[in-house]
């Protein structure tokens, strides 16, 4: 063993032990998970990747993702190792006070992505990998995923991106540690299957042993030499390897050893690994990471100005193609805009800053959960990607939405096709849950413009909001422009249409059922009766002050209607509101599975549309 | 050309006159997607599958599913063909009083899976296979993809599964027609990696001219033949294939051709097809499709009576565990029970029914996605399925979930770990948004047991419920158990646990947060101040009428405690419910991305814990 090799296997002994004291500390976590993957960190860390631990996020510096994250306590343990963590840190692992979470968010600093739901790692990764291309930088992206999280459909989602985009300088490695959570894989050992299916996948796929540390520098070597493919690092290891009596056995997985068991473990991993105990003194001491080329973290929130919209009053517009005018001048203005499109781009028009910017839109086909969180990379990476599709399909991606937010990415995502007024093509193409999925995410922004110039004119607060996820839902039909281009939206306001001193209920919509609302009026206004109406196109934050003002001064009534289900929607978004101020609220909703039809036999057929409103009113 | 071969020609031909009829009448639809797979429906259904157009749902057919929903036209063709839909019903396609809808719903009695969002047709497909397999039966089950969406990762999740299962019955027909629908696809006309990578995946695949009859019949011969794999035949096609200018040629997925256009094009195919317009009378009209053994569809619907739950009020059991115990029981009582669960059996407790009955406990791994649709496969061959994991996950499948839905799918979902309880784990793990995407469903039961005793009743209200999705959420934690075995649970009830004529609020709420509303009610009594408290263990449907009667008597204020996000949950639906009674209600939810901690420090930071009721109340 020459003087690296005993170093790596010295770190490797380290992170064992951190990987081991950390569970027992906390009284939880997936130990047997991390001792699987200690070598192939230890040679990662240690000797493969270039890093500066002074300036994590340095533009140049290769990335490393943990797609196993309840693997956590081993990506402590390297931080302890390079320096920067304490063991005493160490030792609040899973506690309420520390960033050292069960599994990686970005509290701990030395975070690349949040992970925890299993098969999104290789999506961020890819997204990473693809920003360096986009920028032309030469860091490299390495991932490392468990076995178990193969069998997620999404790892091959982002397996086929990253081929159809050439990522060499991408590298997955699989700890193939035979056994997941509560049996054996599908593929056991079958190290070979692994490698057919990525190779398939338009891969260069290696088996190596997880252990041997020889083998694991001689396999990057070989993959850093891979050029036009990305590369899949198969290693086979052993789940709880170095524990007698437990390493590759079923039954193991995220149980913590006690405290008293520990001692003799630790006493056990130390006879195992005897001459990894100690390493040479002098090359540790002379050791530090290789430094990529020094470079200011990226700015990741710029203030983008952009140019005016230029809609007339009374000319009709989908939203979903002011969406994409709005994109490409934002994409104008800033070239950290990116657009993220699955297949859909001639239906959410995101084509329009496509055609615009070839080389900052990226076809993802029809694989939205890739997607997603190829977006959260990209972002990470210091893209500003706004990640369209039919907001129906956002639903394929909820987790890797769900993910994003835990990572508190500031995703910007466009949902077109909303709700039954889409008619013909029926309910599987209708986003009609999709305000209730994007509402139930901590720190959300929820949009839906009616008109062409609020829809722009929002697109454009989203490309400023960097607190977290904001999705904007688009309309598919062309509805009226309603206002004049220089009217100002904001994240959390609305827009009162209608208001008199006479108001015997106020009718609060968004969208198509805006419109519907504005008819309603009409019609309500022949027959003597007025109301006041309200533009909510921001539904989450809520602008909860003028909706009581304006419930108050209309009778004590308000009437939302929306076309979206009625769980979770914009009426639930304001009852909830409203809940304790004694402002009666009724709403109109999708309240049953729609059909195909033509768009007004289905708001009408779902009590959605202006005679609705009236008949309610009446 | 032979008799057999003419016929089946001529089919194709009739298949693609209706297939641009259709759209052209309704003015919208996908016709160039049906003319690609014209030939090989045909093939399929006028000679290779067996089925009885008199008893569709006769046990021992062939399955047929249209993964590429999108070509609703030539489904409503065949069965034209067949003589079940007459001409006149051809042209009400996409009509809002027609069930022949712009994707495949139920409501065409010939549907076998509702499908439109692309990817799942193959694990409903995996669903049947696996079905045949546990009931002995030696159908088929045939599943038509097209090439755009075999980039979804859900179509792998189910390759996986077909082939770990060693399902020869199951054989994938991919319509390989290069494009998709804004753009060629990834893989365009290289057929052969999609071969390679069905064969990696462990199918036997064939590559096969798509508009060759006799290539076909050939090719359908071999795939019966095989052994111990699922079979893929990638299909090369042509989009739009038949027409001139227009076939293979990319801007025309999802045009319907005009009216006015209509003549020129049929004229056109009679041209390009003359030797098909007519088939051999004496053929045609002694042609009926090879009929299964006869036999009467299943009882999907039985009415399970099953062993009452040993509980004993006072002692301490985690709902989870009660869920496989009462699943066990269920089983025993009737065979048509399957439990199917994604690797976390051990933590759901479906290990309980998998141990007692290992021939119907489905291992699907760490794939939610294919889970949930395979769970629908086996609901539309006469089983009744529960679907385990963590409620966190069932997000990965909530497309899934969403056409279950849309399908009128009977499916018992049961989602473990619910809310910030679960502790140290961390929010990747923590279900929070799962109540709201479940009440987001159409016709939806949302049930929130607090003990094991209602846990126990409220599965077998789910085996006896069969209108539609039912979903369970249980508990990481043990609880104490609040009911004898006696007590009576129903679907849209609640059970009122403490009231008097001086309550100054009513507290509602369901699961861990129950127990801190009983944990208030004893601190706030011994301050003299009383409340009510209700278990709302089904929070959609609600029992609206016992809250409006507690909430009067109490004060007219309910207050919500729920372990879960504010938007779409159990306050919003109370909320809801009460919007137009005048009763306040004010909600305590996770309102913050949670962290690692133990579950008493992070109810008591997200303010749900007990002394955050007595604090508002007082």
């Amino acid at each position: 063993m020459n003087q690296l090799h005993q170093f790596l296997a010295h770190k490797a002994y380290n992170l064992r032990v951190s990987s081991l004291v950390e569970p027992a500390h906390a009284g939880s976590g997936h130990p047997t998970t991390c001792l699987s993957a200690a070598d192939i960190v230890a040679v990662l860390f240690f000797h493969i990747m270039k890093y500066d631990p002074k300036v994590f996020e340095n533009p140049n510096a290769d990335r490393f993702i943990l797609s196993k994250g309840h693997a956590s306590a081993l990506l402590y343990a390297v931080w302890k190792e390079v320096g920067l963590l304490s063991e005493q840190d160490l030792l609040t692992y899973r506690e309420f006070n520390s960033v050292l979470e069960g599994h990686p968010t970005f509290r701990f600093p030395y975070t690349e992505a949040a992970t925890g739901s299993l098969g999104i790692g290789l999506s961020i990764g890819v997204g990473e990998a693809l920003a360096a291309k986009i920028d032309k930088r030469d860091y490299k992206t390495y991932v490392l995923l468990g076995d178990g999280e193969i069998a997620e459909g999404c790892v091959w989602e982002a397996a086929e991106l990253a081929s159809y985009n050439a990522l060499e300088n991408l590298i997955a490695i699989i700890d193939c540690n035979r056994l997941g959570q509560s049996d054996a894989t599908m593929i056991g050992y079958h190290a070979d299957v692994y490698a057919q299916r990525f190779t398939a996948f338009g891969f260069t796929s290696y088996v190596v042993d997880g252990h041997d540390i020889a083998a694991l520098l001689d396999v990057f070597k070989k993959a850093h030499a891979v050029t036009g493919k990305p590369v899949a690092i198969i290693a086979k290891t052993v789940k709880g390897y170095g524990l007698e009596g437990i390493e590759n056995k079923n039954g193991y997985h995220g149980k913590a050893f006690t405290q008293k068991e520990l001692p003799a473990l630790l006493a056990h991993l130390k006879e195992r690994f005897a001459d990894a105990v100690e390493a040479s003194k002098d090359y540790a001491q002379q050791w530090s990471p290789t430094l990529p080329k020094a470079e200011a973290p990226i700015e990741k929130q710029p203030h983008i100005s952009f140019r005016n919209a230029a809609y007339t009053k009374g000319d009709k517009v989908a939203t979903r193609k002011a969406y994409g005018q709005a994109l490409q001048a934002i994409g104008d203005a800033c070239s950290q805009v990116v657009s993220l499109d699955g297949d859909v781009k001639n239906s959410t028009y995101a084509e329009i800053f496509g055609d615009a910017h070839p080389d900052r839109f990226v076809q993802c086909f029809i694989a939205e959960q890739n997607m997603v969180s190829m977006a959260v990379g990209m972002q990470r990476r210091g893209k500003i990607p706004f990640v369209s599709t039919f907001g129906a399909f956002f639903t394929r991606a909820h987790d890797q939405i769900r993910m994003a937010a835990i990572g508190q990415s500031p995703l910007r995502l466009v949902g077109s096709h909303a709700g039954v007024s889409i008619g013909q093509d029926g309910p599987s193409q209708m986003a009609l849950e999709d305000i209730a999925l994007m509402r139930a995410l901590p720190e959300s922004v929820v949009l839906y413009p009616s008109d062409a110039t609020s829809a722009y004119a929002l697109v454009g607060c989203m490309a400023n909001h960097h607190d977290g996820i904001s999705y904007l839902r688009t309309t598919r039909m062309e509805t009226p422009t309603l206002y004049d281009i220089h009217e100002p939206f904001t994240i959390g306001g609305c827009k009162v249409l209608k208001e008199s001193d006479a108001d015997v209920a106020c009718v609060v919509a968004a969208g198509v059922t805006l419109h519907e609302a504005l008819k309603a009026y009409e019609m309500l206004k022949k027959e003597g009766i007025l109301i006041s109406v309200i533009d909510l196109y921001s539904i989450k934050p809520l602008d909860v002050d003028t909706l009581i003002r304006l419930g108050i001064k209309s009778g004590d009534l308000i009437i939302t209607v929306e076309d979206h289900y009625q769980e979770g929607g914009l009426g639930e978004a304001v009852c909830s509101a409203l809940a304790d101020t004694g402002i009666v609220v009724r709403s109109l909703a999708v309240t049953k599975l729609p059909r195909s039809g033509k768009p007004e036999e289905l708001l009408a057929w779902c009590g959605i549309d202006a005679q609705a409103i009236v008949n309610l009113i009446k």
